[in-house]
């Protein structure tokens, strides 16, 4: 199955590389992206609290809508019949979906799985749902994004019997989905499971890089493994995947996660992380977090973090920050989820300079230094 | 007391008449307003759901905030601090303070009044503070607007005795609040007062007139009584207040409103009506509002305006509009204050040019013919 034949609107080229790092280029019917590159998360069509043009200052250009999300509202028939999710949601760049697959396995208590498919009950109205590959595809061609993804089976990253189940059932899915698919201008990336097993890894891995998808999500990290788990297990992959196609590890992450995850051959990455810490009043900077309810912010002239460029830093202090939050101001989330964005976007272009002008790795021991990011679960959420 | 000396970085004049209605320019320290000319409301040193770089988009020259709200939290000793309110909420133009009193008497249960002053309960910790023209006045110094009013009493319309108490209060604050005064590049607007009552509303105009304000201000209207008896004060006062000096309609209103208002001979008017209506999902358009919950705007590709400039109208539909309002997204909230507000603040540019191009009458007339807004409540709150 030839993947020129199915995608033709898509090709990848690696502009440089330093060690097992790459700085490439994702060619998109909506526009190249420049990889390393994070995608902000825009479950409901929407990025919290910013509009489009907010969210293209910030340097934006790849976003995540959610197709669970989707699906149930506004239903993804109606964003078809509205010119698709790049119309709808007035976002003209590329967009990536998810297949669903990850929100409709963490209801955990209202759905059922079988070869088919799995059926689950709404978080909305309860109305029941049968999410198959056929469906998850057809479903994501209606939404229209650039990139989209395979109904993959996310399973618990310690259960080895769950997870052999479970990657034969996301082997077979793929399969469907790659049969499924009709549109030639969307890439459909297929997704290796497998846990934190290197054997059920390598084997998920091997498989999925045989089907001929013009790209590869990494699903089932950052649900609860360790770092070097996550480390050990990305090492792996990157000795498997084709390394002319692009990486993406889906979820993740922290700044640090970022840094770790390119130095070890991922080109893409999603995570809900700078918009909610903004929406819980932390600040993402490049020495680590600031909750700006903090008292010693009161009376802060200081920008969140001095020198940043961003429209939050060029403008506003710290201690108008802690205004809006404690006066309960929408205004805060805005403001701070433009910073965090920022800050997360520009160390991926700082992050592919280092990389096409060889001092990636100097750059990564410098922030991993300097930087002092506590682990929090907000980091292992898929949705917003 | 001569205006000229106390007030001397502030002028008036005015360009063009059409019988009451004036074009004028009212010149502050922080940039010239064009009257008639429309105030979006940020309480707490936030127009709702906006950032200052999106307000100046939908034309805003002049914004109010509310001094009871900004003396509680954050202070205004902290607000004096961090430079003023200009450089804390980065808001470059023009900024009114009101004086407090209003919200203070909206407490009903929780203040105690005297020819001193007012003692109120804060609605955030019930601490107990005395709010007293000479303490409004310093507060309206730390917080640095250009225009800042004086401390009036707000008496309910239809009771007379209450009225007839509350003019004396406010005219012997008025005196006060100008003896209190100690910066001269903030314009100190006197209040009349007088509920619905002919007699007391001239008494009260000529008193406040006799004290030299650089402006005045027209309170206790839009708080209960009818809209005939409104527009009847309006012309009683639009004969007695000096031409030479701007009036502000304080917390009023509606499109219609600020027509009937501008005929009247008002330059000045304020409102949460167009940021309120948007966080209540509602649309203000040049024929009457829309409710963008409605059944109705699922699939519909319109614009909430046909023709309107303004960001919200050139980038999205009215069915992802309901979309994001089912979904609870907080960006409603900001498109539909984009909207609203580009609304009223372009009624307010095109009033100007039909006065001073001599059609005001007939534009009021269409305008009046075509719009059809229910009266509701939302209009008579000063607050957000």
């Amino acid at each position: 199955m030839p993947a020129r034949k199915l995608f033709p609107d898509f090709s990848f080229e690696i502009q440089a590389r330093q060690e097992r790092a790459r700085a490439g280029t994702f060619h998109t019917p909506h526009g190249d992206l420049l990889t390393p590159i994070f995608a902000p998360v825009g479950t409901q069509a929407a990025v919290k609290a910013l509009t489009p043009a907010q969210l293209q200052d910030t340097g934006a250009s790849l976003i995540l809508a959610n197709t669970y999300h989707l699906y149930l509202r506004p239903g993804d028939d109606l964003v078809a019949e509205m010119g698709g999710l790049h119309r709808f949601m007035n976002w003209p760049g590329p967009i990536l979906t998810d297949s669903g697959g990850y929100q409709v396995f963490s209801l955990k208590e209202n759905r059922t799985i079988s070869e088919n498919g799995v059926t689950f009950r709404s978080h909305i109205d309860g109305s029941s749902h049968l999410l198959t590959p056929e469906k998850a595809t057809q479903i994501q061609e209606n939404l229209g994004a650039d990139i989209i993804m395979a109904f993959d089976e996310c399973a618990p990253p310690y259960d080895k019997e769950y997870n052999q189940r479970a990657i034969l059932r996301t082997h077979a899915w793929a399969e469907r989905c790659l049969q499924a698919k009709r549109r030639t201008d969307q890439a459909l990336f297929g997704i290796v499971q497998g846990g934190i097993f290197p054997d059920l890894r390598g084997e998920s891995a091997i498989f999925i890089a045989s089907l001929g998808f013009p790209g590869h999500g990494i699903g089932g990290l950052s649900v609860g493994e360790t770092k070097s788990e996550l480390h050990a297990t990305l090492e792996l992959l990157d000795g498997i995947l084709p390394e002319d196609k692009p990486r993406y590890l889906m979820g993740v992450g922290t700044p640090v996660d970022l840094i770790q995850g390119i130095r070890r051959g991922i080109d893409i990455f999603d995570c809900v992380l700078p918009t909610r810490l903004a929406r819980h009043n932390a600040a993402l900077t490049s020495t680590g977090r600031l909750n700006l309810v903090n008292a010693g912010f009161a009376r802060d002239e200081q920008p969140v973090e001095p020198g940043c460029t961003c429209y939050t830093c060029t403008h506003f202090s710290r201690a108008y920050l802690r205004h809006l939050i404690l006066a309960r101001e929408m205004l805060a989330a805005t403001l701070l989820s433009i910073h965090n964005l920022h800050t997360l976007l520009n160390l991926c272009t700082q992050i592919r300079e280092s990389i096409v002008a060889g001092r990636f790795n100097q750059f990564a021991e410098n922030y991993l230094e300097r930087v002092a990011y506590p682990e929090t679960n907000l980091e292992s959420d898929n949705t917003q």
